[in-house]
């Protein structure tokens, strides 16, 4: 395609939809605008579809944009998608098996549908526009409530066989937890790496009154400040992940590690640790591997979308 | 290419090479012939490259095949291989740096030559002809002195971007652990579910003299027969395999693991202690994939160095 042309993402979360316009063309490569809608999970998720195809056409009717030069658009989802773009369960959206492409392609005419996993959508998104810029095989680790992973490799997501590749916050560090994680296994690393993971760590060892709230940003600031209960938290959480990845890379041999989510902007202090414990796990081969922090925040999602639209019109 | 033509597969360990030649035309698709030579380390495996070549110039003059009907050359190494057909180092073979597919084309004025790791070559060859068969998105572990992996997705081989990829053997399962391993890192797989990990599992448990020899064999043999520290012994080495190939899926999600390697003639007795542990680290939507017995001993490395050349001519 040589004229100008238009790609969408819409990255569907649990409280809100972020989406993006993109344009592409001989002299025009750029986001158009970004904006976001609430994600109406009644009636089973039944509507979330149909309010993207409609918000997109008031945007574009907004921009004077006609909607036939649209080429195509992807969607993020919160949960696995399988290698036919049918997505078999979104607990946070109220949705069983729905088939995304084709549903999506019935209501708005739009020719190319792509569904992918919100969290490898989001390690696309930052290897194009953000803190993997200039790498094609990287890892992307989101370290929020739980912890998301997104596998790439030669610039494209691996989803595996059905569609469940990248779910690294799932990995096993700890055969002896008696715990269970929300997957129903005992011991992966969201249990202790994930923001939720960094706070329960830190009432274990800490002394912090049961009804006081805390949050993983508190730990994490009292670690930089120095308190020395809050560190040695905050060091085991990425212990904990330091090896995660160093096992990761014995799989892949990534260029480098993206880490996204609330619990990184610790920065530059949460790398150190991260990298530390990956090098002393890791193989001598695959030592002193990249880290970056993520820099596109909740757009990430929407830019990989979009990617993935481009990569295939 | 319609006419008939030939691919050669060499896979270079540090006792001997394996090779195999296989034609392929419209009526025609089959091994014609396998063969091996000894590996000559003198001269820092100089010789390696020449020998390979003059042994193919002879096994065509026996088999009257015209040289300019071969197509391509795939080359299996016990080492790295980078990006650019590059191997940094092969400890077994003497090699420092060897740009393997510039001088056996030099040697040869073959037109096709694809360097590839043995490991990963072996998980090619599988999927091709053995094990893996009717698979594409496969894990292959080989259990012998070590513990070797290859990754294949959607057919082909991960190399990863150093050439790193499929080094399963050094995923850590035991951070505890105090001894080193051969990559220098601790509590590496291979430290306790390669036929040397099986013997000193069984040494730390079961009361073997000190001079007395045991092979992974025997302590197998023994577990199957009813013998319960063998059994023991057997079982915790499996333990860490199923977790780590748990972990395995976690970053690829694979349609099936294949067991190959000496060890891996155990067979279902095996296989079911991998799969029962495998299961119990897993995460719902990962658990029950499949594992099969590699079924080409050592033919699966020439085997996937022609299906390399076979997908590239």
């Amino acid at each position: 395609m040589k004229d100008l042309f238009y790609c969408v993402g819409a990255d569907i979360g649990g409280t809100s939809i972020k989406m993006g316009l993109y344009e592409k063309g001989e002299d025009k490569d750029g986001l158009v605008c970004k904006w976001e809608i609430s994600t109406d999970i009644s009636d089973n998720g039944n509507r979330i579809l149909g309010d993207i195809s409609d918000s997109l056409n008031r945007v574009c009717a907004d921009k004077n944009i006609s909607y036939d030069k649209i080429a195509g658009i992807g969607i993020g989802v919160p949960g696995p998608v399988g290698p036919d773009g049918v997505v078999h369960e979104c607990v946070n959206l109220g949705w069983k098996s729905v088939d995304v492409c084709s549903e999506f392609k019935k209501i708005s005419k739009i020719p190319l549908v792509i569904a992918g996993n919100d969290a490898n959508v989001s390690a696309l998104g930052e290897m194009w526009k953000g803190g993997g810029r200039g790498f094609d095989n990287l890892i992307m680790i989101t370290l929020g409530t739980g912890v998301g992973g997104g596998v790439i490799i030669d610039g494209k997501i691996l989803s595996g066989s059905i569609g469940a590749a990248g779910e690294i916050g799932h990995i096993t560090v700890n055969p002896e937890e008696t715990r269970q994680c929300n997957c129903k296994s005992r011991g992966c690393l969201e249990q202790y790496s994930s923001a939720t993971g960094i706070v329960n760590i830190a009432r274990s060892i800490m002394s912090i009154p049961e009804k006081e709230d805390i949050s993983a940003k508190t730990v994490l600031d009292m670690a930089k400040a120095g308190d020395k209960s809050a560190d040695k938290a905050v060091d085991t959480a990425m212990k904990y992940l330091g090896m995660a990845l160093s096992n990761v890379a014995c799989v892949t041999d990534p260029q480098v590690f993206v880490i996204g989510g609330g619990v990184s902007a610790a920065g530059k202090f949460l790398l150190d640790r991260i990298e530390k414990y990956y090098n002393i796990y890791s193989m001598n081969t695959l030592k002193n591997k990249e880290f970056r922090i993520a820099e596109l925040g909740n757009d990430a999602g929407f830019y990989g979308c979009i990617k993935m639209v481009i990569d295939n019109v």
